[in-house]
């Protein structure tokens, strides 16, 4: 048996602040508007993938959080599909090496894990699709502009193909060439810039996106006009809010934005609901916090789940923290509310706490995981990180 | 001491199936797009209005549900002032009996109950103003077009001058005079649509609506949308359905414009919430149900606050009545859980239940009011029911 060739790379999660709600071709994935995101640092969510090409696979086979999937999945066709044309292209066109020419014909073992529960509510597709194009990419030895593959995987999966601040431009062909992901401006740009993913114990499980936007388009009149008449315009004043890093301007609009994208699903027949009694304390919650400051300290963002995204600047994040422990507190005190980057303890004045007038909300809340803005994906150099045994099958 | 003469009057409320929300002129009360609603049975729902006049009286006083309130707030004044100044003109025209004329300088009292509790959270306003103007006209000989006074003292109060189907027409004029309210049928064209409040018990006061669409109108562009470009087609399509007593057609517009009104008060920046979990409970329930039977037999319709207005027909009444007894079981099984117009008993199937998936939220419901549609503000005839004695002083 020929050793198969292993490569393993690691892809982030991205939280739009422009939503993206609506599809105009459901086939390639092409958005109604354009959207825009900040790509969230891999240290605390990412998704590793193991591809493995060998001349002794005899099929395509995918092993998704230890559990054996179906290959078949036409999403999942969709990118082998394109990243094995283009390989053929980069053959065709004599800019192969012949390791490279060897893999072309054959078939693929694939294994991905993410470092976070996928119950926690967040975008795993756009971390998985990102991080199996990019994969499967460095296994078929292509190179170049590879977020409109990504986005045959999964529409947001694209914005995961870059670091930073992250622009999906909805482009006009219809061949969907030109809808395709684009940095803003990398992660290095804005430092103070601090995210924390609030996860909220959901009462029930949520409409998928994908039938949720297809009923939206279907039945929204609110999304059209936001699509066309409400999203150019801000695009261009979220580019301009983070280029300049301007956090007032920046939270206001995502925090608008994040409202109208729920209006829509409101206004979609039959009604979508992703924002629980949890999501709308949060709401309430960060209003309230900057009223209380006569500033815009805080801002939130809710995608297709109960889950809160909250931005805000490194000197807030104690305080911020502490204060929705306050609001929220959890089952145990214990270390386990706080995740990922630390949090200095912080107290929060009774002043704050009374000029928001609202009620606790035991166990609302499971646990808090703080991050930042973060890197594309990245390529795993460490060959003992591989998912694959050597033989191309899971390790687990 | 001259002897007061007293007149008494009753109002109905309205529920409004296309919604009003948002104003072009905040002290004339001229919405940025017309309405549509039904006016509820008086034998369920009613303000009643006692005015007397007497040379005797000091000044304009006023008591409401057993309270004396202030006679100065502007919207009482604009009501007052207007009644006087018609009273006048008539007078100018040689239109009033000699009766009338003395009373045009004579000072006011004014008692007003309501005969269901304003914690109910249902239209208050409305029903009380229609009531004031109307009973003012009585007590000063004002005939003919009283809707746009009465608008003046609360938008929607304009409605509750009419019975069955009433449609505000938002008027162009800057003056307001053609911002009217006018009968599109009258109660008896739809005799089998039945009205069921669903009391929700409130877990936070909600933003009142006047303060509510002052936001929405500065801060939403959906709502602006939703005003010009959305409502004047379903105007035309709402009258359609109400005089081809279409339900399905009905149903699905009113539970598309209640969603959409939500909707923009999400889009309003704060958010505005009316919807709690029991409303969203209720929109699930209504769907599936309706879904179960392949028609639809059923809608919903919310306010600014979390109680669901439902309309159906006659024929289905006693089991939905069940049904939403069932999925929101109350504290007691008592038949004070339905109040109003009798509803017989019904058994709901295991398959109903079954299809609908949801888990039971007990004691979300306080209690149901069944009523149908009703006439609008009438005249009380016996002089026993005058809510003030004949010395023009609260009875209580």
């Amino acid at each position: 048996m020929e050793k198969p060739y292993l490569v393993t790379c690691t892809a982030p999660v991205n939280i739009a602040v422009i939503k993206y709600w609506g599809k105009r071709n459901e086939e390639l994935i092409l958005p109604i508007n354009s959207s825009l995101s900040v790509t969230l640092h891999q240290d605390q969510l990412k998704t590793t993938t193991t591809v493995a090409t060998s001349r002794s696979f005899k099929e395509d086979r995918i092993w998704l959080n230890g559990k054996e999937e179906d290959i078949t999945h036409p999403r999942l066709q969709s990118c082998l599909r394109e990243i094995r044309r283009l390989a053929r292209k980069r053959h065709n066109d004599g800019d192969a090496t012949s390791t490279e020419l060897t893999g072309l014909s054959q078939k693929v073992h694939i294994c991905s894990v993410n470092n976070f529960p996928t119950a926690a509510g967040l975008a795993s597709s756009a971390a998985g699709f990102a991080c199996l194009v990019y994969s499967l990419a460095q296994a078929f030895g292509v190179e170049g502009e590879l977020s409109g593959v990504a986005r045959q995987g999964s529409g947001s999966a694209c914005r995961s193909m870059y670091g930073g601040f992250v622009q999906w431009i909805m482009g006009n062909q219809e061949d969907g060439k030109d809808s395709l992901a684009q940095q803003v401006e990398p992660e290095s740009h804005w430092p103070e810039l601090r995210i924390l993913v609030l996860v909220a114990s959901a009462e029930r499980k949520p409409v998928g996106s994908t039938s949720g936007m297809q009923t939206s388009v279907q039945t929204s009149c609110l999304l059209k006009h936001r699509a066309e008449s409400v999203v150019p315009h801000r695009m261009e004043e979220m580019i301009k809010a983070v280029r300049g890093r301007d956090f007032a301007a920046f939270a206001e609009l995502t925090m608008k934005d994040s409202n109208q994208f729920h209006a829509t699903c409101l206004d979609t027949y039959p009604p979508i609901f992703y924002l629980n009694r949890v999501s709308q304390q949060v709401i309430h919650l960060v209003h309230r916090y900057n009223r209380h400051y006569g500033e815009t300290r805080v801002a939130y963002s809710f995608d297709a789940g109960p889950n809160a995204v909250i931005f805000t600047l490194q000197q807030h994040v104690p305080e911020f923290v502490h204060f929705i422990q306050h609001f929220f507190p959890p089952e145990t005190n214990g270390e386990d509310f706080i995740k990922g980057l630390p949090v200095k303890s912080a107290a929060v004045s009774e002043q704050l706490k009374q000029s928001v007038g609202l009620e606790p909300m035991p166990k609302g809340i499971s646990y808090i995981i703080s991050t930042k803005a973060g890197p594309g994906p990245r390529v795993v150099k460490d060959p003992s990180l591989h998912l694959l045994s050597p033989d191309g099958f899971p390790k687990l």
